[in-house]
């Protein structure tokens, strides 16, 4: 399997923590962020609107990070991160949605003033941030309330759910703004547990 | 099981055509958007987003829509919407995934200004109608390519992917940005052969 992707990519990270969880490896082919390779035709036949992570596994491309984890965590063989009952599929349905939708934009728009932004030369906006810190903190409150009830986003099994909030967290926790996640105490204790996970440590280049 | 939503949201739509795809009805139990019901302690304490629809169902309470999807999908008797293999599963999660994240929010933008804003008394930017018509549209081109394929986005088979774009194909080609969808012929064919489907005529009134 070939995985098309950049170690720093948030999303190419999701797919390389999953990989580790499963005992498995994929050949990674790093796609130059910096000489814009995602928007050139090789890369836009993979992945047409110019976006990492892809895959190639056999006859088979997939693009989509959050796609791409629940294939492979399907397919893989090793532990499972999904839950077996149906109910229990729903809920991490549930919460990779509010990741996608009510925690990761505003986490981004963060990223872009803090992180992204000052890497091309750009003035972090703070008003930006400020009004982002404040959508991304409401957010994290929610998710803070069921961090209450286990050491896991569904409870006691660490899932794709967890995954999928790690890598925003780990930038954002990284900038100014990085209260907007911490000052919520279980997902800080919560952190302080995942980012200790020998696969998260690998994916990030510190195990 | 009872439904948490409006009939005029697009988010409900979705789990409606799915609800009349299995031959099932729920409890439709209306939240008033109109008098702010949506951001009121009854309906946080299902939702802490504010946001519809959100389900009950025996002990399982669930919201966000494309979770509520999946789950009616897997549990309800009736004809499955999701197809077979894990492959196809992968590429149907891909095509929601670009749903989501690459359609959607452009759509939206359109529809805040031409639809919702002005229900509210708010004058169009223009504008920002013709910068969101435009990603639309690019989005929009990738899906055709997809859609060259077969009838609908996953090929032969009607699945969950369909319905996920739907409610916002509906409300976008009801407006003067229209032609950002329907200027792509295989997405205008695929949105004759699906909007004449009974369970989104019933979904959306016309049935």
């Amino acid at each position: 399997m070939k995985l098309f992707g950049h170690p720093m990519s948030t999303c190419t990270r999701k797919v390389l923590t999953l990989l580790d969880e499963k005992g498995a490896k994929a050949d990674m082919v790093v796609v130059d962020l910096m000489k814009g390779e995602h928007k050139q035709p090789p890369h836009l036949a993979r992945q047409p609107f110019g976006q990492i992570p892809a895959i190639e596994d056999g006859d088979l491309r997939l693009y989509e990070s959050r796609a791409i984890l629940r294939y492979l965590d399907e397919t893989l063989p090793g532990p499972t991160l999904t839950p077996k009952d149906a109910k229990g599929r729903a809920l991490m349905e549930q919460w990779i949605s509010v990741e996608t939708s009510n925690f990761t934009p505003h986490a981004m728009a963060i990223l872009y003033q803090l992180f992204f932004g000052p890497m091309r030369g750009a003035t972090p906006d703070q008003a930006k941030v400020a009004e982002a810190s404040e959508k991304l903190s409401a957010a994290t409150e929610v998710l803070d309330r069921q961090l209450a009830r286990g050491p896991y986003v569904l409870g006691d099994a660490f899932t794709l759910a967890d995954i999928c909030y790690m890598p925003y967290v780990e930038y954002v926790t990284q900038t100014s703004a990085k209260d907007a996640i911490l000052s919520h105490p279980n997902v800080a204790a919560w952190w302080g547990r995942v980012s200790e996970r020998p696969s998260w440590r690998k994916a990030t280049g510190k195990g």
